[in-house]
């Protein structure tokens, strides 16, 4: 028996493991610069995380939770429009979604949220030939975001739903994935504005 | 002085070196099993290449080269109607955009382009972490498509045409991430073709 892993250490452990591999890559982490950089030995990651492969696994994980919160709120507020006893007016379902995307926009473009991001894209093309994490990470971070939406437009009676609801999440990410490489220029903070702007015509005209 | 490089069998082994890259991973490569499965050495592959680093960075040209080939028909129909001598209509822009979108979707949704694109997102996504290769990859990949969007648009008098042509890439980048993940499925191609019809409106209507 060996002795007794002590979660609250594992825990912190584990922060420092996620910190380490958004700044460096996780695909390519290797325990023994991990461990150095840390301050702890690889015999103690291994300890608490049995194999790399099980610490990596952990960690994506992290980020897939950290996800999901950011897509929660944005869930909450369309859950309580759906419980309303009549159906929600189209400009209140173009505010929800609006304001989930500036929310979004607004955490994922801070210099914190861009280093986040770049472990999220490096795990998404991972899992691009990988059927398991494409299952467990891919398949969630699109349908936490679409199914919602595509609930709540199609309640407000908006045709193509699905389609719009898919549409929203593409540009968003689209332009994710170059305020993630190149910075959110004012270029691309404009252009994330507009697509926001056009999303709610579309949804109050549709 | 070593043995002259024969160009035809570079070119060949790193065709193959592409192709193995494509399948299995550009970041994760080593030398090792890349020689046994494309029936070569190591030793072959250094004498070519010089290095593990040098021969990613080729195949990372290769797929650039690849990349804007497929821009490339989009560019040449624009240059063309910018030689016009009268301002070209819109309608005449929206056509040349959405051609273009067309064809760039028909050709990476193949299993062939889909392979082709799952290592497209693995450098973008390397990139986010590597202002060389952002530089060298992820700058040429949007310019090569925005500038020449937003040049024609402005032409057409089409207002915010620099936002437009960065959110027309966004989307089509954004479903293409998609696709290529969970592949296209009918739900995302749907997207697409109503991504080209709002955008041909809001060419034609802006």
């Amino acid at each position: 028996m060996g002795r007794p892993k002590d979660d609250a250490r594992r825990h912190e452990l584990l922060t420092a493991c996620v910190r380490y591999a958004q700044e460096r890559g996780l695909f390519g982490l290797t325990l023994r610069p991990l461990a150095d950089e840390i301050g702890t030995s690889t015999r103690n990651l291994l300890h608490h995380f049995e194999s790399r492969e099980h610490l990596i696994s952990e960690i994506v994980d992290e980020v897939l939770a950290d996800q999901l919160e950011t897509s929660r709120a944005l869930l909450s507020r369309i859950q309580r429009q759906k419980t309303a006893a009549t159906a929600p007016p189209r400009n209140v379902v173009a505010d929800v979604i609006a304001d989930g995307l500036e929310l979004s926009w607004a955490h994922t473009t801070t210099p914190q949220g861009r280093i986040q991001m770049a472990m999220f894209f490096e795990i998404y093309a991972a899992a691009m030939r990988d059927n398991d994490l494409r299952k467990r990470f891919v398949d969630p971070v699109i349908t936490e975001w679409v199914t919602p939406m595509a609930q709540a437009l199609e309640q407000a009676s908006v045709v193509n739903a699905l389609s719009l609801a898919h549409r929203v999440l593409a540009v968003h990410r689209g332009l994710l994935l170059q305020a993630t490489a190149t910075g959110a220029t004012p270029e691309i903070a404009a252009a994330h504005k507009d697509a926001i702007h056009c999303i709610r015509n579309e949804i109050c005209t549709a």
